[in-house]
Protein backbone atom coordinates (compact mmCIF):
# COMPACT_ATOMS: atom_id res chain seq x y z
CA UNK A 1 0.00 0.00 0.00
CA UNK A 2 1.66 3.25 -1.16
CA UNK A 3 0.80 6.51 -0.52
CA UNK A 4 1.14 10.19 -2.14
CA UNK A 5 3.62 12.96 -0.37
CA UNK A 6 3.11 16.22 -2.12
CA UNK A 7 6.59 18.27 -1.16
CA UNK A 8 6.50 22.17 -1.10
CA UNK A 9 9.42 22.80 -2.59
CA UNK A 10 10.32 26.08 -1.25
CA UNK A 11 10.69 29.41 -3.05
CA UNK A 12 13.25 28.01 -5.88
CA UNK A 13 16.96 27.73 -4.25
CA UNK A 14 16.79 23.99 -3.45
CA UNK A 15 18.83 24.57 -0.23
CA UNK A 16 15.89 26.17 1.07
CA UNK A 17 13.39 23.08 0.44
CA UNK A 18 12.62 21.82 4.50
CA UNK A 19 14.93 18.46 5.41
CA UNK A 20 12.05 15.96 4.65
CA UNK A 21 10.94 16.56 1.34
CA UNK A 22 14.77 17.13 -0.03
CA UNK A 23 15.03 13.45 2.41
CA UNK A 24 11.86 12.03 0.15
CA UNK A 25 12.51 13.71 -3.37
CA UNK A 26 15.89 12.22 -3.78
CA UNK A 27 14.88 8.97 -2.47
CA UNK A 28 11.95 8.74 -4.61
CA UNK A 29 10.98 6.27 -7.52
CA UNK A 30 7.86 7.90 -8.82
CA UNK A 31 7.67 11.76 -9.13
CA UNK A 32 5.04 13.93 -10.00
CA UNK A 33 4.67 17.54 -11.25
CA UNK A 34 2.64 19.89 -13.00
CA UNK A 35 3.82 22.15 -16.20
CA UNK A 36 2.82 24.17 -18.60
CA UNK A 37 2.68 22.31 -22.18
CA UNK A 38 5.36 22.32 -24.00
CA UNK A 39 8.00 24.06 -21.12
CA UNK A 40 10.39 22.37 -18.36
CA UNK A 41 8.62 23.69 -15.90
CA UNK A 42 9.53 25.88 -12.62
CA UNK A 43 9.18 22.50 -10.02
CA UNK A 44 10.77 20.00 -12.06
CA UNK A 45 13.92 22.52 -12.60
CA UNK A 46 14.18 22.79 -9.05
CA UNK A 47 14.93 19.19 -8.53
CA UNK A 48 17.62 18.98 -10.96
CA UNK A 49 20.15 16.70 -10.09
CA UNK A 50 18.55 15.30 -7.21
CA UNK A 51 16.37 12.62 -7.89
CA UNK A 52 17.16 9.05 -8.51
CA UNK A 53 18.28 7.90 -12.03
CA UNK A 54 16.15 5.28 -12.20
CA UNK A 55 13.21 7.97 -11.01
CA UNK A 56 9.43 7.21 -13.42
CA UNK A 57 8.65 10.68 -14.08
CA UNK A 58 5.01 12.11 -14.15
CA UNK A 59 4.66 15.59 -16.00
CA UNK A 60 1.00 16.72 -15.44
CA UNK A 61 0.56 19.40 -18.29
CA UNK A 62 -2.12 21.83 -18.04
CA UNK A 63 -4.43 21.09 -20.99
CA UNK A 64 -4.80 24.94 -21.35
CA UNK A 65 -3.44 28.05 -20.26
CA UNK A 66 -3.71 31.66 -21.92
CA UNK A 67 -5.83 30.30 -25.03
CA UNK A 68 -9.30 30.51 -23.07
CA UNK A 69 -10.83 32.88 -20.75
CA UNK A 70 -10.02 31.87 -17.37
CA UNK A 71 -13.83 31.98 -16.58
CA UNK A 72 -15.06 30.58 -19.37
CA UNK A 73 -16.80 27.01 -19.19
CA UNK A 74 -14.81 25.61 -21.53
CA UNK A 75 -11.47 26.66 -19.58
CA UNK A 76 -13.07 25.19 -16.37
CA UNK A 77 -14.78 22.16 -17.45
CA UNK A 78 -10.83 21.29 -19.59
CA UNK A 79 -9.01 21.81 -16.08
CA UNK A 80 -11.89 19.79 -14.03
CA UNK A 81 -11.52 17.01 -16.52
CA UNK A 82 -7.47 17.59 -15.87
CA UNK A 83 -7.82 17.20 -12.28
CA UNK A 84 -9.84 14.11 -12.28
CA UNK A 85 -7.69 12.46 -14.81
CA UNK A 86 -4.50 13.17 -13.07
CA UNK A 87 -6.05 12.30 -9.26
CA UNK A 88 -7.63 8.65 -10.90
CA UNK A 89 -4.05 7.95 -11.95
CA UNK A 90 -2.00 8.65 -9.26
CA UNK A 91 -4.98 6.92 -6.82
CA UNK A 92 -3.88 4.08 -9.25
CA UNK A 93 -0.33 4.56 -8.88
CA UNK A 94 -0.62 4.56 -5.12
CA UNK A 95 -1.99 1.35 -4.75
CA UNK A 96 1.04 -0.03 -4.93
CA UNK A 97 4.12 2.35 -4.87
CA UNK A 98 4.81 6.07 -2.96
CA UNK A 99 4.44 8.72 -5.37
CA UNK A 100 5.97 12.17 -4.61
CA UNK A 101 4.26 14.67 -5.81
CA UNK A 102 6.64 18.26 -6.54
CA UNK A 103 4.87 21.77 -5.57
CA UNK A 104 6.81 25.49 -5.82
CA UNK A 105 6.26 27.23 -2.56
CA UNK A 106 3.91 25.75 -0.15
CA UNK A 107 1.19 23.27 -1.20
CA UNK A 108 -1.78 24.73 1.28
CA UNK A 109 -0.54 28.27 -0.06
CA UNK A 110 -2.59 29.02 -3.01
CA UNK A 111 -1.02 25.67 -5.23
CA UNK A 112 -2.14 23.93 -8.04
CA UNK A 113 -2.39 20.30 -5.63
CA UNK A 114 -5.15 20.86 -3.55
CA UNK A 115 -7.99 20.07 -6.74
CA UNK A 116 -5.80 17.12 -6.43
CA UNK A 117 -5.89 16.66 -2.86
CA UNK A 118 -10.01 17.29 -2.75
CA UNK A 119 -10.55 14.89 -5.48
CA UNK A 120 -8.08 12.08 -3.41
CA UNK A 121 -9.93 12.31 -0.21
CA UNK A 122 -10.74 8.95 0.85
CA UNK A 123 -9.13 7.09 -1.96
CA UNK A 124 -5.54 7.46 -1.20
CA UNK A 125 -3.03 8.27 1.55
CA UNK A 126 -2.08 12.01 1.30
CA UNK A 127 0.67 13.29 3.24
CA UNK A 128 1.61 17.00 2.76
CA UNK A 129 4.85 18.57 3.57
CA UNK A 130 5.04 22.83 3.81
CA UNK A 131 7.49 24.83 2.08
CA UNK A 132 8.82 28.50 2.43
CA UNK A 133 6.41 30.34 0.28
CA UNK A 134 7.02 32.26 -2.61
CA UNK A 135 6.31 35.58 -1.09
CA UNK A 136 8.56 34.59 2.18
CA UNK A 137 11.65 34.53 -1.05
CA UNK A 138 10.65 37.02 -2.30
CA UNK A 139 10.75 39.22 0.89
CA UNK A 140 13.74 37.96 1.83
CA UNK A 141 15.44 39.04 -1.69
CA UNK A 142 14.80 42.88 -0.80
CA UNK A 143 16.47 42.29 2.64
CA UNK A 144 13.71 43.96 4.66
CA UNK A 145 11.43 42.41 7.47
CA UNK A 146 8.06 42.35 5.85
CA UNK A 147 6.38 42.74 9.17
CA UNK A 148 6.71 44.49 12.53
CA UNK A 149 5.03 44.70 15.74
CA UNK A 150 1.06 44.77 15.23
CA UNK A 151 1.29 45.22 11.47
CA UNK A 152 -1.31 43.96 9.36
CA UNK A 153 -0.01 41.51 5.98
CA UNK A 154 -2.70 41.03 3.45
CA UNK A 155 -1.94 39.09 0.77
CA UNK A 156 -3.95 40.12 -2.06
CA UNK A 157 -3.99 38.89 -6.12
CA UNK A 158 -3.36 41.03 -9.01
CA UNK A 159 -6.49 39.38 -10.51
CA UNK A 160 -8.97 41.20 -7.86
CA UNK A 161 -11.07 44.40 -9.03
CA UNK A 162 -9.57 47.18 -8.89
CA UNK A 163 -11.86 48.66 -6.14
CA UNK A 164 -11.63 44.96 -4.24
CA UNK A 165 -7.59 46.08 -4.35
CA UNK A 166 -7.42 49.94 -3.29
CA UNK A 167 -9.81 48.95 -0.33
CA UNK A 168 -7.62 46.16 0.97
CA UNK A 169 -4.46 48.32 -0.21
CA UNK A 170 -5.70 51.40 2.36
CA UNK A 171 -6.83 49.32 5.14
CA UNK A 172 -3.06 46.84 5.92
CA UNK A 173 0.16 47.67 6.69
CA UNK A 174 2.60 45.40 4.69
CA UNK A 175 1.15 43.82 1.33
CA UNK A 176 1.69 40.77 -1.00
CA UNK A 177 0.39 41.10 -4.22
CA UNK A 178 0.71 37.75 -6.30
CA UNK A 179 -0.31 37.01 -10.05
CA UNK A 180 0.73 40.12 -11.03
CA UNK A 181 1.93 39.91 -15.11
CA UNK A 182 -0.39 41.72 -17.08
CA UNK A 183 -1.99 42.26 -14.37
CA UNK A 184 0.71 44.82 -13.29
CA UNK A 185 -1.47 48.08 -14.98
CA UNK A 186 -4.43 47.60 -12.39
CA UNK A 187 -2.33 46.76 -9.49
CA UNK A 188 -0.34 50.05 -10.13
CA UNK A 189 -3.34 52.25 -10.28
CA UNK A 190 -4.38 50.56 -7.15
CA UNK A 191 -1.40 51.02 -5.22
CA UNK A 192 -0.94 55.07 -6.16
CA UNK A 193 -4.69 55.43 -5.40
CA UNK A 194 -3.64 53.52 -2.01
CA UNK A 195 -0.46 56.02 -1.85
CA UNK A 196 1.71 52.83 -1.26
CA UNK A 197 2.84 53.11 -4.60
CA UNK A 198 6.03 54.69 -3.55
CA UNK A 199 6.83 52.14 -1.51
CA UNK A 200 6.28 49.24 -3.53
CA UNK A 201 8.80 46.74 -4.61
CA UNK A 202 8.60 44.10 -7.52
CA UNK A 203 10.18 40.89 -7.03
CA UNK A 204 10.99 38.08 -9.33
CA UNK A 205 12.16 34.23 -8.51
CA UNK A 206 13.19 35.74 -4.52
CA UNK A 207 16.33 33.57 -3.77
CA UNK A 208 17.30 31.72 -7.40
CA UNK A 209 20.27 32.81 -8.95
CA UNK A 210 18.63 35.11 -11.61
CA UNK A 211 16.36 37.15 -8.86
CA UNK A 212 15.65 40.48 -10.19
CA UNK A 213 14.38 43.10 -7.77
CA UNK A 214 13.42 46.61 -8.53
CA UNK A 215 10.98 49.62 -7.15
CA UNK A 216 7.94 49.38 -8.68
CA UNK A 217 7.70 52.98 -10.41
CA UNK A 218 11.16 52.23 -11.80
CA UNK A 219 9.58 49.19 -13.97
CA UNK A 220 7.85 48.96 -17.11
CA UNK A 221 4.23 47.63 -17.29
CA UNK A 222 5.26 45.23 -19.88
CA UNK A 223 8.19 43.80 -18.00
CA UNK A 224 6.40 42.04 -15.55
CA UNK A 225 6.13 37.77 -15.49
CA UNK A 226 2.63 36.11 -14.19
CA UNK A 227 4.75 34.82 -10.99
CA UNK A 228 6.31 38.17 -9.92
CA UNK A 229 5.54 39.67 -6.30
CA UNK A 230 4.80 43.21 -5.55
CA UNK A 231 5.65 43.97 -2.13
CA UNK A 232 5.12 47.12 0.58
CA UNK A 233 7.03 46.31 3.95
CA UNK A 234 5.44 47.12 6.42
CA UNK A 235 6.82 49.91 9.48
CA UNK A 236 5.19 48.20 12.37
CA UNK A 237 5.93 49.08 16.42
CA UNK A 238 9.35 49.27 17.65
CA UNK A 239 11.09 49.25 20.61
CA UNK A 240 12.41 53.08 20.18
CA UNK A 241 9.34 54.54 19.38
CA UNK A 242 5.87 52.35 20.42
CA UNK A 243 7.02 49.41 22.52
CA UNK A 244 6.21 45.59 21.23
CA UNK A 245 5.25 42.47 23.03
CA UNK B 1 36.35 38.14 9.63
CA UNK B 2 32.84 36.52 10.75
CA UNK B 3 29.84 36.81 10.17
CA UNK B 4 25.86 36.46 12.00
CA UNK B 5 24.01 33.88 10.58
CA UNK B 6 20.12 34.03 11.60
CA UNK B 7 18.47 30.48 10.36
CA UNK B 8 14.64 30.27 10.43
CA UNK B 9 13.92 27.35 12.01
CA UNK B 10 10.57 26.82 10.80
CA UNK B 11 7.32 25.95 12.73
CA UNK B 12 8.68 23.27 15.43
CA UNK B 13 9.38 20.08 13.31
CA UNK B 14 13.08 19.86 12.86
CA UNK B 15 12.77 17.89 9.62
CA UNK B 16 10.74 21.34 8.59
CA UNK B 17 13.67 23.37 8.96
CA UNK B 18 15.24 24.05 5.67
CA UNK B 19 17.99 22.02 4.32
CA UNK B 20 20.67 24.87 4.68
CA UNK B 21 19.60 25.81 7.86
CA UNK B 22 19.79 22.66 8.98
CA UNK B 23 23.63 22.13 7.97
CA UNK B 24 25.15 25.56 9.22
CA UNK B 25 23.21 24.42 12.53
CA UNK B 26 24.79 21.32 13.05
CA UNK B 27 28.68 22.94 12.20
CA UNK B 28 27.87 25.94 14.22
CA UNK B 29 30.48 26.66 16.96
CA UNK B 30 28.82 29.86 18.38
CA UNK B 31 24.73 29.85 19.09
CA UNK B 32 22.63 32.90 20.33
CA UNK B 33 18.89 32.46 20.52
CA UNK B 34 16.15 34.64 22.19
CA UNK B 35 14.56 32.96 25.37
CA UNK B 36 12.29 33.98 28.26
CA UNK B 37 14.05 34.31 31.55
CA UNK B 38 14.26 31.13 33.15
CA UNK B 39 12.43 29.17 29.96
CA UNK B 40 14.39 26.72 28.34
CA UNK B 41 13.24 28.56 25.17
CA UNK B 42 11.34 26.79 21.85
CA UNK B 43 13.96 27.74 19.63
CA UNK B 44 16.46 26.18 21.50
CA UNK B 45 14.53 22.89 22.25
CA UNK B 46 14.00 22.66 18.39
CA UNK B 47 17.56 22.32 18.00
CA UNK B 48 17.49 19.61 20.59
CA UNK B 49 20.07 16.80 19.62
CA UNK B 50 21.18 18.82 16.61
CA UNK B 51 24.26 21.05 18.33
CA UNK B 52 28.14 20.07 18.29
CA UNK B 53 29.08 18.90 21.79
CA UNK B 54 31.46 22.24 21.85
CA UNK B 55 29.30 25.20 20.59
CA UNK B 56 29.15 28.36 22.79
CA UNK B 57 25.38 28.94 23.64
CA UNK B 58 24.51 32.58 24.23
CA UNK B 59 20.67 32.87 25.79
CA UNK B 60 19.15 36.08 25.68
CA UNK B 61 16.81 36.35 27.84
CA UNK B 62 14.27 39.08 27.77
CA UNK B 63 14.60 41.53 30.50
CA UNK B 64 10.90 41.86 31.13
CA UNK B 65 7.94 39.97 30.25
CA UNK B 66 4.37 40.86 31.57
CA UNK B 67 5.57 42.90 34.98
CA UNK B 68 5.36 45.80 32.94
CA UNK B 69 2.75 47.08 30.52
CA UNK B 70 3.90 46.92 27.07
CA UNK B 71 3.46 50.21 26.12
CA UNK B 72 5.61 51.65 29.53
CA UNK B 73 8.30 53.89 28.57
CA UNK B 74 10.13 51.61 31.06
CA UNK B 75 9.63 48.18 29.18
CA UNK B 76 10.21 50.60 25.95
CA UNK B 77 13.81 51.45 27.19
CA UNK B 78 14.77 47.88 28.88
CA UNK B 79 13.57 45.93 25.49
CA UNK B 80 15.36 48.84 23.41
CA UNK B 81 18.64 48.39 26.22
CA UNK B 82 18.70 44.31 25.76
CA UNK B 83 18.72 44.51 21.53
CA UNK B 84 21.48 46.98 21.93
CA UNK B 85 23.77 45.44 24.63
CA UNK B 86 23.03 41.87 22.40
CA UNK B 87 23.78 43.67 19.10
CA UNK B 88 27.04 45.33 20.50
CA UNK B 89 27.89 41.46 21.71
CA UNK B 90 27.18 39.64 18.66
CA UNK B 91 29.12 42.23 16.00
CA UNK B 92 32.19 42.09 18.73
CA UNK B 93 32.08 37.85 18.16
CA UNK B 94 31.79 37.90 14.68
CA UNK B 95 34.26 40.23 14.51
CA UNK B 96 36.87 36.72 14.53
CA UNK B 97 33.60 34.00 14.69
CA UNK B 98 30.66 33.47 12.38
CA UNK B 99 27.14 33.02 15.03
CA UNK B 100 24.63 31.09 14.28
CA UNK B 101 21.64 32.92 15.58
CA UNK B 102 18.17 30.59 15.92
CA UNK B 103 14.82 32.33 14.86
CA UNK B 104 11.42 30.28 15.24
CA UNK B 105 9.05 30.58 11.94
CA UNK B 106 10.67 33.10 9.43
CA UNK B 107 13.02 35.67 10.93
CA UNK B 108 11.66 38.25 8.53
CA UNK B 109 7.86 37.76 9.33
CA UNK B 110 7.34 39.26 12.88
CA UNK B 111 10.19 37.71 14.20
CA UNK B 112 12.49 39.32 17.09
CA UNK B 113 15.71 38.99 14.97
CA UNK B 114 14.94 42.25 12.95
CA UNK B 115 15.72 44.08 16.25
CA UNK B 116 19.12 43.20 15.98
CA UNK B 117 19.27 43.09 12.47
CA UNK B 118 18.07 47.30 12.27
CA UNK B 119 21.46 47.76 14.88
CA UNK B 120 23.55 45.25 13.22
CA UNK B 121 23.15 47.07 10.15
CA UNK B 122 26.65 48.34 8.78
CA UNK B 123 28.51 46.69 11.85
CA UNK B 124 28.28 43.46 10.49
CA UNK B 125 27.81 41.13 7.92
CA UNK B 126 24.77 39.69 8.30
CA UNK B 127 22.71 36.77 6.58
CA UNK B 128 19.32 35.57 7.35
CA UNK B 129 18.19 32.45 6.12
CA UNK B 130 14.15 31.73 5.27
CA UNK B 131 12.21 29.40 7.62
CA UNK B 132 8.65 27.83 7.29
CA UNK B 133 6.38 30.45 9.27
CA UNK B 134 4.07 29.18 12.57
CA UNK B 135 1.41 29.78 10.72
CA UNK B 136 2.02 27.44 7.60
CA UNK B 137 2.74 24.45 10.51
CA UNK B 138 -1.19 25.39 11.74
CA UNK B 139 -2.87 25.17 8.38
CA UNK B 140 -1.20 22.10 7.32
CA UNK B 141 -1.96 20.65 11.24
CA UNK B 142 -5.99 21.49 10.14
CA UNK B 143 -4.73 19.42 6.79
CA UNK B 144 -6.71 22.08 4.64
CA UNK B 145 -5.35 24.43 2.22
CA UNK B 146 -5.52 27.75 3.64
CA UNK B 147 -6.00 29.80 0.30
CA UNK B 148 -7.31 29.32 -3.12
CA UNK B 149 -7.74 30.75 -6.25
CA UNK B 150 -8.41 34.24 -6.16
CA UNK B 151 -8.88 34.60 -1.77
CA UNK B 152 -7.33 37.58 0.32
CA UNK B 153 -5.35 36.42 3.21
CA UNK B 154 -4.74 38.81 5.89
CA UNK B 155 -2.17 38.31 9.41
CA UNK B 156 -3.68 39.92 12.30
CA UNK B 157 -2.62 40.50 15.61
CA UNK B 158 -4.89 40.10 18.54
CA UNK B 159 -3.17 42.86 20.32
CA UNK B 160 -5.42 44.99 18.19
CA UNK B 161 -8.35 47.07 18.59
CA UNK B 162 -12.15 45.01 18.42
CA UNK B 163 -12.71 47.38 15.56
CA UNK B 164 -9.90 46.80 13.68
CA UNK B 165 -9.99 43.33 14.27
CA UNK B 166 -13.42 43.43 12.95
CA UNK B 167 -13.02 45.41 9.80
CA UNK B 168 -10.42 43.40 8.63
CA UNK B 169 -12.34 39.96 9.60
CA UNK B 170 -14.91 41.18 7.38
CA UNK B 171 -12.96 42.34 4.14
CA UNK B 172 -10.35 39.07 3.80
CA UNK B 173 -11.52 35.63 2.89
CA UNK B 174 -8.69 33.78 4.92
CA UNK B 175 -7.62 34.52 8.11
CA UNK B 176 -4.52 33.98 10.49
CA UNK B 177 -4.60 35.60 14.15
CA UNK B 178 -1.35 35.39 15.91
CA UNK B 179 -0.73 36.82 19.63
CA UNK B 180 -3.72 35.54 21.36
CA UNK B 181 -3.74 34.34 24.83
CA UNK B 182 -5.19 36.86 26.69
CA UNK B 183 -6.37 38.59 23.65
CA UNK B 184 -8.75 35.49 22.55
CA UNK B 185 -12.02 36.88 24.57
CA UNK B 186 -11.31 40.00 21.71
CA UNK B 187 -10.63 38.42 18.59
CA UNK B 188 -13.82 35.73 19.21
CA UNK B 189 -16.14 38.58 20.12
CA UNK B 190 -14.43 40.12 16.59
CA UNK B 191 -14.85 36.88 14.52
CA UNK B 192 -18.78 36.73 15.95
CA UNK B 193 -19.06 40.25 14.88
CA UNK B 194 -17.59 39.28 11.51
CA UNK B 195 -19.80 36.27 10.87
CA UNK B 196 -16.63 34.29 11.09
CA UNK B 197 -16.86 32.51 14.49
CA UNK B 198 -17.96 29.57 13.37
CA UNK B 199 -15.39 28.79 11.04
CA UNK B 200 -12.51 29.50 13.47
CA UNK B 201 -9.47 26.92 14.75
CA UNK B 202 -7.51 27.29 17.28
CA UNK B 203 -3.87 25.63 16.55
CA UNK B 204 -1.01 25.13 19.25
CA UNK B 205 2.18 23.90 18.12
CA UNK B 206 1.76 22.67 14.40
CA UNK B 207 3.78 20.25 13.46
CA UNK B 208 5.05 19.48 16.57
CA UNK B 209 4.15 15.96 18.34
CA UNK B 210 2.21 17.73 20.83
CA UNK B 211 0.36 19.65 18.42
CA UNK B 212 -3.63 20.59 19.53
CA UNK B 213 -6.55 21.90 17.27
CA UNK B 214 -9.98 22.58 18.01
CA UNK B 215 -12.79 24.73 16.31
CA UNK B 216 -12.49 27.97 18.58
CA UNK B 217 -16.15 27.82 19.52
CA UNK B 218 -15.00 24.68 21.45
CA UNK B 219 -12.10 26.34 23.46
CA UNK B 220 -12.11 27.98 26.86
CA UNK B 221 -11.11 31.58 26.66
CA UNK B 222 -8.56 30.95 29.30
CA UNK B 223 -7.27 27.92 27.93
CA UNK B 224 -5.19 29.90 25.16
CA UNK B 225 -1.65 30.29 25.24
CA UNK B 226 -0.03 33.41 23.38
CA UNK B 227 1.57 31.71 20.49
CA UNK B 228 -1.60 29.53 19.65
CA UNK B 229 -3.00 30.55 16.11
CA UNK B 230 -6.59 31.10 15.13
CA UNK B 231 -7.41 30.33 11.52
CA UNK B 232 -9.94 30.77 8.95
CA UNK B 233 -9.80 29.02 5.79
CA UNK B 234 -10.73 30.27 2.52
CA UNK B 235 -12.83 28.77 0.25
CA UNK B 236 -11.79 30.14 -3.28
CA UNK B 237 -12.60 29.98 -6.34
CA UNK B 238 -11.72 26.32 -7.45
CA UNK B 239 -12.46 25.02 -11.06
CA UNK B 240 -15.28 23.03 -10.54
CA UNK B 241 -17.24 26.33 -9.85
CA UNK B 242 -15.59 29.80 -10.57
CA UNK B 243 -12.33 28.74 -12.54
CA UNK B 244 -8.72 29.63 -11.99
CA UNK B 245 -5.78 30.45 -13.33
Amino acid sequence: MGKIICTGLGPGDPDLMAVKSDRLIRAATHVAYFRKLGRRGQARRIVDGMLRADAVEYAMEYPVTTELPFDSPEYILALAQFYDAWADRLATLAITEDVVVLCEGDPFFYGSFMHLYTRLKGRAVVEVIPGITGMSGCWHATGMPITWGDDVLSVLMGTLPEEDLIRHMRAADALAIMKTGRNLPRVRRALAAAGRLEDAWLVERGTMPDQRMARLVDVDDKDCPYFAIVLVHGTGRRPEVGGME
